[in-house]
């Protein structure tokens, strides 16, 4: 096994670098006195950092493709106010001979654990229906090895291995502690769980996630909220006596959740479960994307650039009152 | 049998009645001395009109639901502007009594040869995979007989039995009449038949419509554009060598038929074959939509009255030059 | 003191009534028989019921106004399918004779409780001036009277006396619950629970509810998003060392909580604090409208009617598999 | 007559290069070293290649203006992934000297015989008012000649000579197409038929095509609804005793063509004509704008960039199940 | 002639009347014991009073229709909280027996002075072309006498005879006092005066007037946008000499003067002359519309109801310090 | 005192320039040689003019911060088309050395006279409730000081010191001329006039000014709507006898004047003095923005750059009769 070597967050101006990448992009250029030179775009589970290939570009380069593995050596430079890696020697390695984990970004949650989170709410769902549905597709299939490395977005939150599963974990832990509080509405908790564990399950297929993450043509022409729901229809087409009014409920809470029919929802949410399941989706995906904007923000400046999602600055001051 | 007798649009002020209708509406009230009346919407396939009861309101009207045959024998009046029957006796009839077909609202066209119409449609499929979806969703559980009654609404367009076939019927010529226009530019004619054909087979579900039509629960809280698709991709996965990519394409072209977001449609059209079915969905509602507006407008009106439908007046005069 | 009698959710179609109400609204007016007859609201903390007085109207109605106390004697009756109350006495009251608590439409919650449940929560905010600013505007001008009495709305949710009292402690509830799950992010709670505590504090201007709920003109010109903030402003103005920093992001928690510009927030939440108060707020308010609607339908209706608050009908079925 | 040379289209890296184009644009710049180079846009009727001018940039590139026809010697070369051309020589030719119809974007069809289309459409109206109207049009101002060359659109469809004839009969041929399925509906045909050969007359002004295509001011502050209907307002008041009830419902087709208040057309199409109209020349413009756009996606994208115009991706695979 | 007698804004409960109106909707209904009844709008200059004919309703109201002048004898009755007239006798009068400028709507500014006003105006434009253009237009075919007359709205403000007069009027006061505010700017004075002459020119065929304010079927399928930029086009048409860019830009400011294409402008303003005339033609509307509304709110509301046009609550009170 | 030197607008290529500037930005990169060279952005008040150092670019460069003075000297070229300044040498001043007012953006009006203007109208305010409020604000704490610097905007127009002062003076221009036009309506002038001169007011906080034009995160998170209100407000609870009603009145005025919510007013204008103020605001901002966009053209331009902001192109052309 090859070491990793440095990642790329820890690299800095000045020194030399002997590690482990993998390509997201490369492209092999010409530059102004006719020599080729190329860009290689660095990937590893921490970040991407651009090197440039200066010598035998060509020879070096032209082989390699996004995801493969390369050992590489060069330097750390700045450019144009930007850390880059003039890169001096690139090879691509075999998969086996590195640790793969080390190179594709991750949730920073621990994924064993959260998987028993996921399979201790299934367990406490007390609809034996509902139950019997949601084992069967999360366990009958292969579906379960799917479920913890799939992303939930490719662009601010959750845009990485085992994004799908904390952001799922996160919503069940957000209705197990609001469940409590209207208690008394008489609301059907098995429902919004059985939503919250359901609802992104076609996420799965949304996204192509071995090596990097892009939206598959799936994922663009069809979408995960049709992908989620049919999914569960067909468990429940196959799950005996499984009555026709939870069905429509069950549905209905996957074919609302993002809210508004423009946000994708071919019906808005009609009923309380379908509300709060949507509502605490919405609520995760905002905090964990505002935190995401947040923490890339250079700590001197005090809005973020400004977020196309969001259409607004974010403001980075937490207020610590001990500490003024 | 007993006969039917005249029909409520031919109905006139100071007429006598005895007619076969059904009712669709009622209520039993007290007038400002005392005594109960009441009132109910009686239907044929031609329309409604409103009857009072004053003789023994609760005795001849409580016993009646929505949806019952009844004998009715009374007298057309005027009270504020509009006609009325002044019913002096109701009595439930049963359904073998009557020619039901003269008491749902009909489709103008003739049902059998709409149906062999989309039986060549289907026949004419060239591709195999697509054909075997078809069939096996049109011919293989039953939904050959529901198809021919559907509606394809409840409200201003094809609200009637056999609204879906007829409105099915027409997509589908129109695709034959514009698809020779732009053949040049290479879409998958298949494609776009599938998706009229199935587009809209989830309103089979998403209406009630053995005597009065109404949206179902499912068709409220589930829809038809979920509906259909779904439909779909179940016959698919149970069609051998289905290939994936079409697969993909079909579902699309279903998913994209209400062309935008806010529409209910959860992704908008991607592909030509997509966009055409829209177009040409949109162009059948339109064109039916906007003809019964104008015919349902008084022939001494240049427009209609406000159409919240289309968020405009419609004007009703068609001109013809050899008239004039 | 008179005692109350029936109360309106308790009349029923038959019966004679004598008991207490308060006049909501009253109108007088002239049958077609040239008689003139009364229309008088009664209402009570259960609801309202239409009364008629058709003898000596104009005697008995014409020295009521809205917000008088009345004993009425009457019989229920029903007209055109609503039940209303025949009256044949009705007499002013004075307000020391009854039981106003009776009349007026208040929480089901117990204010008490949920009043000392707030002080917990000022109790519980470590932030030594952010507690000093919160405290200075509960205890230090009387608003502590006029903040247990507040309704939340006037339309359909918390639209009763200490509305607004149960409309924050719940919300303070869910930011109890909610946080725990986010505490990781390092979000400052003191400010979304500063921030749940005063948000909607100008609510106390922004409606009259001594007898009837409605919006004051200062409610409509200028709005509790201003009077909220502004209070806070003010409150801080007059609290020694309170850091600019920290007025800046309580200011910005209270002007953005209405979430979006066109829902009246001058600003956008862009802190993570903003968004989370403004999405539990939003939580509260949809759990409990919906809850309102649902429970105002009849229990035959699978919808309500159609919302246009929401732009939807709402569904009214809680599953429950054990009773099936 | 000098030979055209190469088209764009048909350009390699590595090649040399002789040939004839237009120029488009063009810039001189100075590189970090001090020396002058330009950068020139050509173009002929297949596309634009950049060159660059490294020797006597300034002296050869110059005296050069848009528009100018130039004989180009150099070498293809790819920048950055793109390919250009390196320019050696570079000079202007006399327009007599070349074959200006190989260097302007010119549609695909054929003119002559698309122009005698229109005239076959216009001979078949039957409407003798609304044909000599069409006739006095087309055939007594010169307009005739000016039909034939306009452009469409200056973005992504019919944005070539020919492009506004070509449009115009491919609606023409799609109104001949849609009529006969719609004709039990008693529509109009002679106006639907007007309107698609009047309703972008107006184009002819609003757009500048001798050379490049740009939209004129005529075009940005006026526009092609107005011109149109007001050309065709002209033409009505100079022909006698033409019915003032077909004039407002010609006009009424012309300005409503685009379909909504917020696509520019100041009043929305209140009649089927003018709604039935709109929608085939809408679908034209996105039938030939998708094709457009997937034409010039690379074969192995599967889906184009993102169209700012369609608010979407488009997807560019056409399943052929033969193929596969 | 005959005499007109008391005024609608005069009527008071209880009194009888003697007087004449002009008929603007007439109905006749059947009472519950089966009498014929008829309401009759009566109108004058003042406005609307709903009639009830008990007495030979069938004989005395059938011969009537709206339009028609009449002599009324009755007595002010309230019904359901509103003043009405019991008609004893109602007969038509001929139009030369009374004086019908008491019977119509109408400015309450002096129709000569403001014409002399409008006439100043266009003596003191400066330039010779537009001068030219717009004398033509008002002075050449009889335009000048329909100007005086027209209304410039259906709803809320300028709704009556002379009502484009006055708008036209303030709006040039108002170019008149705000052009030295900006003069330094260098706008094109005269363009703007004659935008304000001419934007609304074709109102004069946007509206029926003669009796009864309608809009005519010109106008809700052509509409003033087009007409009057129309009519001006013509007019520059036969005006020697007009400048192309000047008539550009006059032709711009009048399609463009409803600020947005969803307000029905097919281009927006894009010259400050197009935004200049915009806002004041706004600012004239809205200032007009507030107040009319204001007006017809009684003086005991703070608050107007809700205008749908305005998607607001008015509020009333003008505060007057000297009077508190 | 070092003298200016050339002004950025007065920078020609090829001359040499010794000047004095502002820094605005700076950046030090390195070359592909690998040698450092620097970036900076020079500005005086007539604008911007970018700096390449190229000489001891780290040493000469790296002292300075943005808002430093700085003495430069080096010579003019043109690099891409724009010209930029080729820096041999810059060096840190001292405030005091050089004329401030030659380097920061200003109004080209004349302050003093703007500012005793502003005094005019205070004094002209009849009200002596509105008028001790006015003066409160504007002479009690300073405030007068940075009334006359601040800027309106940081965008298009009014974007340099003194903007605040020059837009609120044109707006009190614009009151006094339109109020006339409207006497008759009843309006009171006094509040439109402290709208006027109150409503920017928050401004002096929503920007820093002192040398560069940055929103300030007060201006960002808080924003000059709610803060010109609350200043208000403050003052009048600071005022005695000042009327409630006459607060409302005033605070509604100020909160409205962004005419509606989406544009960040929590409430839109309700009452005619609001929506006046609204209006001429808007006015002032359009005017001048326009003219600036327009003046920024060059002058053979027909038409400007995109504007964003104002989702148009502007066409620049002022027509001219005599110059013809």
């Amino acid at each position: 096994m090859i070491s990793k070597g440095k990642y790329v967050t820890d690299l800095h101006e000045g020194e030399g670098v002997k590690a482990v990448f993998m390509i997201s992009e490369r492209k092999i250029l010409v530059a102004r006195n006719g020599k080729p030179y190329a860009k290689v775009l660095l990937t590893d589970k921490t970040g991407d950092i651009l090197g440039i290939v200066w010598e035998e570009a060509r020879q070096q380069v032209a082989p390699l493709v996004p995801g493969d593995v390369v050992g590489v050596k060069g330097n750390m430079e700045s450019f144009e106010g930007r850390l880059q890696l003039r890169v001096e020697k690139i090879m691509k390695l075999k998969d086996e001979e590195v640790d793969m984990s080390s190179l594709v970004r991750t949730t920073p949650s621990d994924i064993p654990s959260l998987m028993s989170e996921i399979r201790d709410h299934i367990a406490g769902i007390r609809s034996a229906c509902l139950k019997a549905v949601v084992e069967k597709i999360f366990f009958d299939n292969g579906l379960w090895e799917l479920f913890q490395k799939a992303p939930a977005a490719k662009g601010i939150h959750h845009n990485y291995i085992g994004g799908l599963l904390e952001h799922t974990a996160y919503i069940l832990r957000a209705v197990d502690a609001i469940y409590p509080v209207y208690r008394h509405l008489g609301l059907n908790k098995d429902l919004v769980v059985a939503g919250a564990l359901l609802h992104d399950i076609g996420k799965i297929y949304e996204y192509s996630y071995s090596r990097v993450i892009e939206m598959t043509p799936m994922g663009r022409l069809i979408g995960h909220v049709y992908l989620s729901t049919h999914i569960v229809d067909q468990a429940i087409s196959k799950t005996e006596n499984f009555p026709e009014e939870l069905r429509l409920q069950l549905l209905h809470v996957l074919l609302g959740h993002h809210g508004q029919l423009e946000y994708g929802s071919p019906k808005p949410p009609m009923t309380r479960e379908a509300m709060l399941l949507h509502m605490l989706d919405d609520l995760d995906a905002k905090l964990i994307g505002f935190s995401s904007i947040i923490n890339a923000t250079p700590d001197e400046e005090d809005f973020s650039s400004y977020s196309e999602v969001y259409g607004r600055f974010l403001y980075t001051r937490v207020f610590d009152e001990e500490e003024k």
